[in-house]
């Protein structure tokens, strides 16, 4: 008998869900036992349940559809019950999570990559290797909702590249921050998703939500836990957001104030030696550097660094002295779909199992 | 016999060369009557001399190449004579233009797009509406360097959106400008241009040179005309330019700090009103706004909003408060090959020609 | 009061349908008094008919919404009557055609882009200049019928190029035509349209049931009308239709097996004086030559020939002598949107109108 | 002492010559000695030799540079000895080949992507699986030009996925063949390359001397070696090459006359089992089938197929039947510069070595 983690996955049907699934054959910790989407799903095989209207096979990762995963049956996550599930992986739209989610934390654990929950007091915004001692907040979280499980969201894939390479300067005084994106297609997801008519030979210079998004979370996510909460960290951030004609990966464009001043050197070292503690947990989803810097003035490209570590690591160059705000200003990439969705989420999971909080 | 102004294009087979020749046709004032290149091109009929190896005739405007043109003699262009001309158009790279153009700055009003005078302090940066009081610095570069010619060289096409757009905002006092741009791959060229593998699905995060030329040149055009030179204006300018797969019109996220605190209806209406005067004047290139400030969160788009008046109004969307610098953020759109080079710098000579600088 | 024919336009809101309204202001002919949609438009002024789930104007036609239109009313299209209206344009899927048209037609003249009654044998599918005696069929069609109006529809817009060209090519007795295309992503519309995620680096070699329409309507538009219906043209048409990264135009390499053998000059000649005495009626969407062929080999591109004659001469280039089948190969660009859909019908409309059959 | 192939690269620093390398690294038969390039590059350490005028390493392939490789002088290849090596690649222009390929093949042999020799009589243009027998033309050709080593160059890219596609398809009696290509932009390089202003929106309908060469190579490959000479097949071939939007990997359309009329599970079946012998023999760069042939009309895409089995795959869908020609039609997608070009190249010195005509 199998020791592994067992796993539902909701929003399976999707594009999120979808990279659920990717990420998940022949995983060490977690075995995928239950499928959940909305009722028009329900009851069909996994692999049929993904055919659009003329009957084509709508299965969007690069990693191929694993077989077993296809002839599962698909359930309407709306009455599935916690029959056999460890871990809940949720990868709906923001208000369906908002009912399911508390649905299924009441019993188990929810790591999420929607954002119902990102801004309740009592819910932590998880970043790998960044806010780890806000774990804490899930006991609190469970203490004050009566829930013998939780929910715990990944940020936003924008905030994702963004907070993991403030972490590293906030030891030298972060006070500002202004970011423009440059966001790719793949964000969208594909219903509606963006329509080449619209981002060939274009740019969209918004997303709707996104800016706050980003705002709010980036100061959440580099906050201090008091004990009680998370008291948001003191930076003024402000973000354009747009949209640009790029399959896949983040790129984002960002200038940063530091009260210290410390030389290049010194933040390109603390860049690239963050998050050594944690990935040396040898975590199954975590890159071997949370940040690749790179020297070469015409990277990172999104095409040419989206894929580094497997979309885990979040690769920076164009480091330089900022004069505006008084710090230094960067280019960093960032992969959407991998660590700045499914994969983190798992990699959230990974590690809260490594802490017992899972199984 | 015309009574137009007789021009020479220099850098004539050129993209840049080429857009001058596509706007000249028909011009009210100005008449095309010598064509200057390499030695290469020299002694060939215009439509022969930008033929490719393979035989193909290179013409990359929009409007097609007026026949007249096409059988006119392209000239070595650093053995011409000033026969016959009152006016010198420069479309040359900016070491070839470090030479060409005080040799016919000597004896003929130079109008460029090249850089090579742009940071000289006699020299103005002129940019329609902005700064027409520099136009006065002509007469000191005349008398300090003894020609009866002068040179004046338009801004970079990246500086020239930046530059129109905040410049009604000088009243409420700017002291910061931090700007991304996403650049089309008109502005490279052709020789060697952008490629398709380097730019399909992908952002290139720099631009060699260009960052520094829009940090000095926005200083310099915003800067005050003392009588003897021009005071840069006090502003910290931090940029960060990038290239993304558009094919033409360059977008820029601008946040601006400004010292009086106005309101965005204030702010809109001041950009809405910028160069009235100016537009008055009735130029035969002139836009019938200098800004074109919409409503639409989703605009300006480059595709959509490139060409509005005919690619010479810079296109201004998303107008909101910025909270880290103490002033707005926006977004704009302004055509890299019309108002940012060639049609801009037709403006500029038109403008010269209405005060008596030329003709 | 006007003199000009009241038209409804039915679809209105959806892209083809907008497309007809693009062309409509200032029509010489034309007058737009209904505007009919589904039932969720109903009875919303259609400048707020045509917002997005966000609110958004979803207007995509290049040439600005005339905002009379914006404030006329939409009406449910299922139930309009048929009053003040003396012509009705549809731009509705074909499951809508199939109820609508009959419906409209029993009183009036319906031209369409829809497919719904193209292979009936009593419809004539006219394409402009190609087969203007199959107008007779109306006549049959309404005695037939029993109706006072009737239903003429245009041709796919990848049959309409290549019926075009092959056109002039019928003296020569074509026997086989085998062609590919490339067709451009506006051809699918909006809902769902062509994502990003699947076209942008890509080539998707399948566009369901478009290979069926092309060999078909190819041989009816080419067909002979014996008095009572129209013969199939007896050619043998195979061909493959793919999607490219294109927005707008379709490409299609042709190749043509002839029994007689004529010179390329010959062939050339034939494609450039086809259409003169439909091209001399001077309607108001007429182009001014039917087709226009290049010799540069480099030629037909769709950026770069799609706007030919305001979209509505197909280009022509790469005529070469075809080994294989015995005959001609060559390539051309088409205008999907303009001659290949809603301008096209209206140029029918517009010899409709001339020849009576309207108004 | 390693008892590898001592292999020398010649035009080693251009993007054919840096897909040779990035095959090399770790290749269980060949091992790198030499580097040849231009005058130019002569004297600089790899690595530097590849540096553009800016400074920046310009290397191409998606596997990074193996710095043994970058630490390699490269030597000016007209002038280089064949001192230590034993097998010469060669991925320089044609017209460099005509030299240098003849100076090496005295003495070595020397496997070719350039087109310089592809049509000499004495000359097999080998493709894996497909014609194999051909091999014993080069005991002719070393006999007739007194050669101790000899020249065998690969087929042209556009070719080869259609002549491993037909090759299956002889035993039905190939009569005719016509074909449309869809190439992609890394097929013409970096030098000029394609450019974005070019091919972002558009197709270019023409690529110049390439339908010659597939028509020509076709006939050639798939022709019958009578003991002194290749008899050409008696096939007519016709086909229209043009350049989409897309990085990697070509798409044919593909319509056969067949004189025999197989089912078409027969040739879908003859498709599949094409090759089984020659993916027996085990050779490092053979895929595990020549032919993959999808089910799903809406493949092959080159974005998502052209990866398969590591490029070295031909990837076949909609095959159907063919009424104009009387035969089968379908799509392949094929690497054009995987099979099509170097690591294709390699597959036959593989093939070489196995059968004892290098080592």
């Amino acid at each position: 008998m199998s020791s592994k983690i067992r796993v539902a996955v909701l929003g399976a049907t999707g594009v999120a869900g979808q990279q659920f699934l990717a990420s998940l054959p022949n995983h060490p910790l977690f075995e995928v036992t239950r499928l959940g989407a909305s009722e028009r799903s329900a009851g069909k095989p996994y692999g049929d349940a993904i055919r659009d209207a003329s009957g084509k096979v709508s299965w969007f990762a690069s990693a191929p559809l694993d077989p077993a995963f296809a002839r599962m049956p698909v359930e309407d996550a709306a009455h599935m019950t916690t029959d056999g599930i460890d871990l809940v992986f949720t990868a709906v739209e923001s208000d369906a999570a908002k009912i399911l989610e508390p649905r299924f934390a009441e019993k188990l654990p929810v790591v999420s990559t929607a954002s119902a929950f990102r801004y309740e007091p009592d819910v932590p915004v998880f970043l790998p290797a960044v806010n780890l001692d806000h774990v804490k907040l899930i006991d609190l979280q469970r203490k004050r909702r009566g829930w013998k499980g939780f929910v715990t969201p990944g940020p936003n894939c924008t905030t994702t590249g963004m907070a993991i390479t403030l972490a590293p300067l906030v030891q030298f005084g972060i006070d500002k921050v202004v970011m423009t994106s440059l966001q790719s297609v793949s964000g969208a997801g594909r219903s509606p998703g963006v329509l080449a008519l619209d981002i060939v030979d274009n740019v969209v210079p918004y997303i709707a939500k996104e800016e706050e998004k980003v705002e709010k979370e980036t100061k959440k996510i580099l906050g201090r836990f008091d004990g009680e909460r998370i008291v948001d960290a003191p930076i003024a951030v402000s973000c354009t957001c747009t949209r640009v004609n790029v399959l896949e990966g983040h790129t984002e464009s960002v200038f940063v104030g530091l009260q210290k001043r410390p030389a290049l050197d010194e933040v390109k070292r603390a860049m690239q030696e963050f998050g050594k503690s944690f990935v040396e947990l040898g975590l199954p989803s975590s890159p071997r550097h949370l940040i690749t810097v790179s020297d070469d003035p015409y990277r990172p490209q999104p095409r040419l660094d989206r894929d580094n570590e497997a979309g885990m690591t979040t690769t920076v160059g164009r480091l330089r002295e900022e004069p505006v705000l008084g710090g230094v200003k960067y280019v960093l990439v960032s992969h959407n779909t991998r660590m700045g969705a499914a994969k983190g989420a798992m990699l959230i999971a990974e590690y809260l199992v490594k802490t017992g909080y899972i199984g």
